[in-house]
């Protein structure tokens, strides 16, 4: 998966991922979104961090209306006056989602909540209120890291986490 | 459970009730907290709507700093942009709150979301994220409340939902 | 002016203090409310700082309706991402309370902005905005403050500011 | 003035167009911020939304490392839970850019508020908190226009506006 931000790159970039990410801070970039709808990608559209679920469905709907019907909605948390968090993780909006569309949602626990330890419990309460996924950063070396070293976790880490999260979505799935 | 507004109900209202309740409006009511610390009896102090954890925790301490050890504290959606939920839940306040203290705390998923359809997924949500508890509105027959009569559960729903938390609760328990 | 927060204090503060005011914490205390209604004094209502506009004219109407006609609102601010400033100056509030109600509405530079370098031209933008007063927080040594000390004006820099804005407001007045 | 949102479009626009419009929306669409910064053109740069000063400041920096000196900041108003005006006009971010930058800034009274009755006094706030200018949207005949027509403002309405706006500004200046 590759993030693009222009719309010129989008047809090479196509070539070579599996999937198109538009970043929050694109989320209403219409001309990007319009590219990426003709680009025979699925595209995994994060929230923007400021936006309405209606707004974000509305660009969703700019991607589908070009003929791309693989769209992935990615809820990454909102900004509010909360400090403690980096974003607040708004995760009504999984259920919410799912009444409002067909689309699939999964959850960014790591720039939303931006601290290592809430990474786990949000991951469960997500999978718990629905989500078909999530999506969660791991580097072989954290602080090595270009950027978001602090909320970055390691392969091991990262293995724990699933060992709490595998037999929890079999639980629920068997319920 | 009562609610109190006034420090002149608390110490006969503490004769009748288990345990007082602070508010959301009233969370940073300093007369009202320093009265129900003196009353010997567990108060359950709401998130205010605008309040960050660390504020939270400073009115916490000012029951606490009375005497009274029993605080229960609750999340119970904050204000955002955000229209389509009636307040946003933050979850990630549940292990936030349990890295910051020793205070058990517990989850409105009624007064958060606002909407009946999203309270079973999000009760569910806040055990997976590890909250100690659930407060949930039921009423006999909601259309004749008086107040919130569109969020509250009729007890069969209530159960409905229980039915699938009971289960959640002892499988996370056992892992 | 004092400003209350206990209730039981309504009555002996009444009889020293010219103007009793509610602090942006205690908007929505409702016994507080009360009980001002009844002291026989105006009444200076500072804005929440997570309230709409509604919910503020909800509350005057609370000591409004227990008979006492002097209510002052104050704009000081609400709480938003923004960091920069303490909180946002909502200066709107101004001209959209005047379309509201007819009861006098004073902005609060100080708290809203927490920076002394902005008094100066937001005292200016809200008289210019049409509001009936300024309430600046002014200290002898602010560095001496036992609170707000980074945001106290000396009685030379409130000189100041108040050499810019009596014309400023009797140039208004005559247009 | 024409507002661009795909990179492809800078070039010829900026054949015809005095000044490129960069929307709310866009402000973080680093492709496009790139493009119009080498496009010989004085560039608006209207506040997202939801950033902060910082966010927006650092924006304009991609504009400007381009090689184009020529970027005019706009205030529009921030995304905040109160609803009686559409956005919610930071005002204090016209005295606070120009201790920060040596940046015009402009102020858009328009879309901030979304009510005509709000328009005129928040204009003279605006000039009075040290706005290098004004952008309010006049339509010949409101009640036709594709889109804002409840906000737009009649010629005449504009003039009476701009009647009182030009003495303000220049008692402002003389003093």
């Amino acid at each position: 998966m590759t993030e693009v931000i222009d719309p010129r790159d989008v047809s090479w970039v196509a070539e070579f991922a599996d999937v198109l990410q538009i970043g929050t801070r694109n989320m209403q970039n219409y001309a990007l979104l319009k590219e990426v709808g003709k680009a025979g990608r699925p595209v995994l559209l994060k929230r923007g961090m400021y936006s309405t679920l209606e707004e974000w469905l509305n660009c969703a709907e700019y991607i589908l209306s070009e003929g791309n019907p693989d769209v992935i909605l990615c809820e990454r948390g909102i900004r509010t006056f909360e400090k403690y968090t980096r974003n607040t993780l708004d995760l009504s909006a999984v259920p919410a989602i799912k009444e409002l569309t067909h689309l699939p949602i999964i959850v960014d626990p790591t720039h939303s909540t931006g601290r290592i330890s809430l990474i786990g419990p949000m991951s469960s309460a997500a999978v718990a209120a629905g989500a078909d996924g999530l999506i969660i950063e791991v580097h072989n070396r954290p602080e090595e890291a270009l950027c978001d070293a602090d909320q970055a976790l390691t392969p091991a880490m990262f293995e724990g986490i699933m060992a709490q999260i595998r037999p929890l979505k079999a639980f629920l799935e068997s319920n």
